[in-house]
């Protein structure tokens, strides 16, 4: 469905005062009408149909608790662009922000609330990564309107610049080390055989090495292949499910373990290294070569920021709000020393959009670490996740709760059930789902 | 002192991403530097100085208390106009918002802290009437940077759209009715009498009568003749202190007991009236005659916005977050009828700014009565002052608390203790300096 939404929330005179159309998905086959709760995911960067195939835990629980489910789109993502085409020109991109999406999802819900019938109807927020994060913010920020909160995988201090910079790939690195020690140490020699060519500017062989479709011909092109190399491996971390997946790609079950079976069985490092990253850009096996820059884009996140019109949206978000200044460093992690600075950023975000990005906003926007006056969020988190340690890992409050998934990748317990799931995984759904379940209870009121 | 502000907080490619020059007034003469708290007054709609130098409750309590001392003024007042004399243009107008205006508080607060070597200092804001408004607002939006708030007369239901819109006149009449029934009904008459002249056309006595400059000669002057004469009342209620004083112009002490007086002394009731709204009008007895449209301009709130820029910048908040359709209509009060319809607000709001009203945005934006997950205000309140039953009058929680002034007016807590006090203000400023001291202690911790 498409849903009016105000362009602006935050300025009367800009642009007109217009609205566009948000895209949302919802079924109420679940929902025991006018009485059941509202189960809304609040929509992070991409399609929200990708984000509704692959959190399917809401559905399952919404059976269970008669809820309406809803999941709504993310502006400037999707289908939900603002001004179509146009929607990242300058300045018409200037209305991308976490305030104004936060603000689109209030009204959302409390419209809804009303043509539906569903005024008493205690409303659950559910989000991972980003959408994660939302959830919190929409729980700290709109307690009038929402109940409660699972965030699942939220990385919420990481990207308000809180944390250690290095910590990101060091958590995949640690991802690979914990398979096996010697698979780091393949990939940490693949990338320093790499590094020796670069140095000779053996351009050719690293053509045929990494069956790239054009020679290499300068260090700018070496920077975006190790960009494009470490990505894989971010991936293969990140979505390291026990099955296989279609979210963000194509992913084998276990991936980690089929990267480092890769790379531990070939002769050459190279070439293993090749096939390794393979898993992730060539999972059809289709591909003749490696197009250098045109399976990986570099932008103001350096975990990826994929490709098309939604890479352009979270590139923009990276460089004004969200604050991802990670670096690689070949001494904590086994990539090359990549780094990502507050100044580069500062350089970049100029260039491409005009702005200048401001470090330490969402710690003052959105209380940083300082929780302790909020209530009724879970925070969930798995340990094979490189985003987990950006997050919220011990509970701070009887109503502030963490949840930790040992063999959880990223959001793991938002999908639905599989044979394969790890017990780790539904004693934490378990656990969520009795949360929520208080939660309604205690949220049930007249209509205010 | 002026500080270095973010133009727009909520767009990065606006208005060329600038800055503008923020005014507030800062002693740190009472402060136990490093460690004392800060009293962080949330400026409101007018130059700051007007409030300091209401507001000597807050210095009072600092010299106990060893606080340091900051005056903020709100974006477009005073002398914090971001684009100068063009501020009030179309689009430059569109930065006056609740938020941004919330955002240069949170950001200053926190680069102040910096600066002064404050960061474990905890901070508590102040704030009467809309600036108690901002006080509840930032202690919600902000409790990571604001330990508590005093909100004092902050009108946070009727601004917010929730209640009755014949509240606030029909409290203003209370006032005189309180001091004598007759009081009441002689204005009461006096208007009826006004009214019969104006369905006469009678315009040339009803100039002799109010010894206006010009004489009236159509509907609408006589419309802005009962704007005018209401508004006096209104003022007087507000500002019905016991003792004279200059705030939002000049008062006798107890105005309401003095215009009382005025009504029920002449023999005329029309000329009784002249002379009553003459106190607030008048009051060096120094103009000849009234200026029907230089002495008062109606505007989106019917309370009034004064005159000048700063009535401007009220205007356009009135026409677009702040919601105040309040009515007057002869029967649950002593004035003539005159309605404030949403209707009649969208469209003075669209013609004069360009804009439509989002009736309820407050309420989604600031939980309206939903503020049972907040904590650590004070809303106290006067009952004298017609804006108090718009606002919290019973405690929420054991930390979300209400305190009742019987003897006051529009404030009174906040201005600095006077010999007149009646004893309800000296208890309740004692109640608030505990409460407050409480929370200083209870938010003491590392710099985060």
């Amino acid at each position: 469905m498409y849903f009016k939404q105000i362009l602006d929330h935050f300025n009367y005179n800009s642009l007109g005062n217009g609205t566009y159309d948000q895209r949302y998905l919802i079924t109420d086959q679940y929902w025991k009408k006018g009485y059941g709760p509202i189960f809304f995911y609040t929509g992070n960067e991409g399609d929200i149909w990708e984000f509704a195939l692959n959190s399917g835990f809401i559905t399952e629980l919404a059976a269970v608790q008669g809820a309406l489910v809803i999941f709504a789109e993310h502006r400037y993502y999707g289908k939900s662009l603002p001004f179509g085409k146009d929607s990242f020109n300058i300045p018409e991109v200037g209305l991308l922000t976490v305030e104004q999406a936060l603000a689109d999802y209030a009204v959302m819900i409390s419209e809804l609330k009303k043509e539906l019938g569903a005024q008493t109807c205690p409303v659950i927020v559910f989000g991972g990564s980003y959408g994660g994060m939302l959830s919190v913010y929409m729980r700290i920020r709109y307690p009038n309107i929402v109940a409660g909160a699972l965030a699942a995988s939220a990385p919420i201090l990481s990207t308000a610049g809180l944390g250690d910079s290095r910590q990101f790939f060091q958590d995949v690195t640690a991802d690979f080390e914990k398979f096996k020690p010697a698979c780091r140490d393949a990939v940490k020699g693949a990338f320093q055989k790499l590094n020796t060519l670069a140095q000779q500017k053996d351009y050719s062989r690293i053509q045929s090495a990494f069956s790239l479709c054009k020679t290499p011909s300068t260090p700018k092109d070496i920077h975006q292949l190790n960009g494009l190399l470490r990505n894989a491996f971010t991936m293969m971390a990140m979505l390291d499910y026990p099955y296989s997946t279609q979210f963000i790609g194509s992913m084998p079950s276990f991936p980690v373990k089929v990267a480092c079976e890769t790379m531990l069985n070939g002769t050459d490092l190279m070439l293993a290294l090749r096939d390794t990253v393979g898993i992730v850009y060539n999972s059809t096996g289709q591909l003749a070569c490696y197009d250098l820059y045109g399976l990986y884009a570099e932008c103001a996140d350096p975990t990826g920021c994929g490709l098309g019109f939604d890479s352009y949206a979270w590139d923009y978000q990276a460089c004004t709000e969200i604050e991802m200044c990670y670096e690689s460093n070949n001494v904590t992690d086994m990539f090359p020393p990549m780094t990502f600075t507050e100044q580069q950023r500062e350089q970049y975000c100029s260039k491409r959009w005009g702005v200048v990005p401001r470090p330490g906003w969402l710690k003052t926007q959105f209380w940083g670490q300082d929780l302790s006056t909020a209530s009724n969020i879970i925070f969930s988190n798995g340990d094979l996740d490189p985003w987990a340690n950006g997050g919220i890992r011990k509970s701070l409050s009887p109503s502030l709760i963490a949840i930790n998934i040992p063999e959880g990748a990223h959001h793991l317990d938002l999908r639905e059930s599989n044979p394969a799931d790890p017990e780790s995984v539904i004693v934490a759904r378990k656990k969520e789902s009795e949360i929520i379940a208080q939660w309604v209870k205690a949220a049930r009121k007249e209509p205010s």
